[in-house]
């Protein structure tokens, strides 16, 4: 993964501490939309570290294979995850 | 653009469509629920029609910028399209 | 509908007239990704027309609704609503 | 929280396996985009909880504030999550 690996887990440990924060708050029976907010947030971190990952494989692995002439898996990879990304 | 051109047109014209008859149901002074549903079923016909637009990109002007060996500019575009699609 | 009527058909003529502007740039072979960002522009503004129908349909039929001690009905509806943008 | 408490951890607990898994995908420098669809398949887990306590929040809290005949702050509640979720 070409992304900066101490960002991204940062990120990643972060989001498993608000997911051990969440099953406390299910544990001491907290308000609804309490628990719901911090699903919410955590979801947050989550898309920030997939936005920065797909950041980083463009630069990289998208763009070396298509210096390197080979390009036609890197693109049809593409055309699925913009279709997921507009589903 | 790359996409089926009557495709595109046929769905826009059903988002249209569609729009003039929310103002009409504004105008009757309709259910908001109502308006509201149709103001979502609006968005997905948009949302199909950006999808479809985006596929073509990708299989035709990002693949031939590729082969042409001039890809900076699509893969450029492609960087900040995504960054806007996982925002 | 409860939302101000005059800001919801503006906001909805707008749409509109962007949604001629695409069916315009798609006749004129536009590039894809300006297309693209007119149609994500033109979601943008009916997501802004639903949220202000949502929002005066809290503050107006679903209070009413429980004011006048009948709000089964429309508990039931924002359940559903809740589900469908949740997802 | 008024949602299946078993149903929530068990959700949880699995999304934050995956967290580790994807902590695991990062020290082994896995390709970006399976890295990627970890993280977009757990945030869809997360966003599943959400659903789950937003629903039973809806079927409890708000319809015994309803109930009760102190219906204003819960309606005040939905309306601003309704805001933020169809931002």
């Amino acid at each position: 993964m070409k992304a900066d690996h101490a960002q991204i887990e940062r990120l990643l440990k972060t989001a498993r501490g608000q997911i051990d924060g969440i099953l406390k708050m299910v544990e001491e029976d907290r308000y609804c939309l309490d628990v719901s907010n911090q699903l919410m947030a955590t979801q947050s971190i989550l898309k920030k570290a997939n936005r920065m990952v797909l950041r980083a494989h463009m630069d990289c692995c998208v763009r070396e294979a298509v210096v390197s002439g080979s390009p036609e898996e890197k693109l049809e990879e593409l055309k699925l995850l913009l279709d997921k990304l507009t589903d």
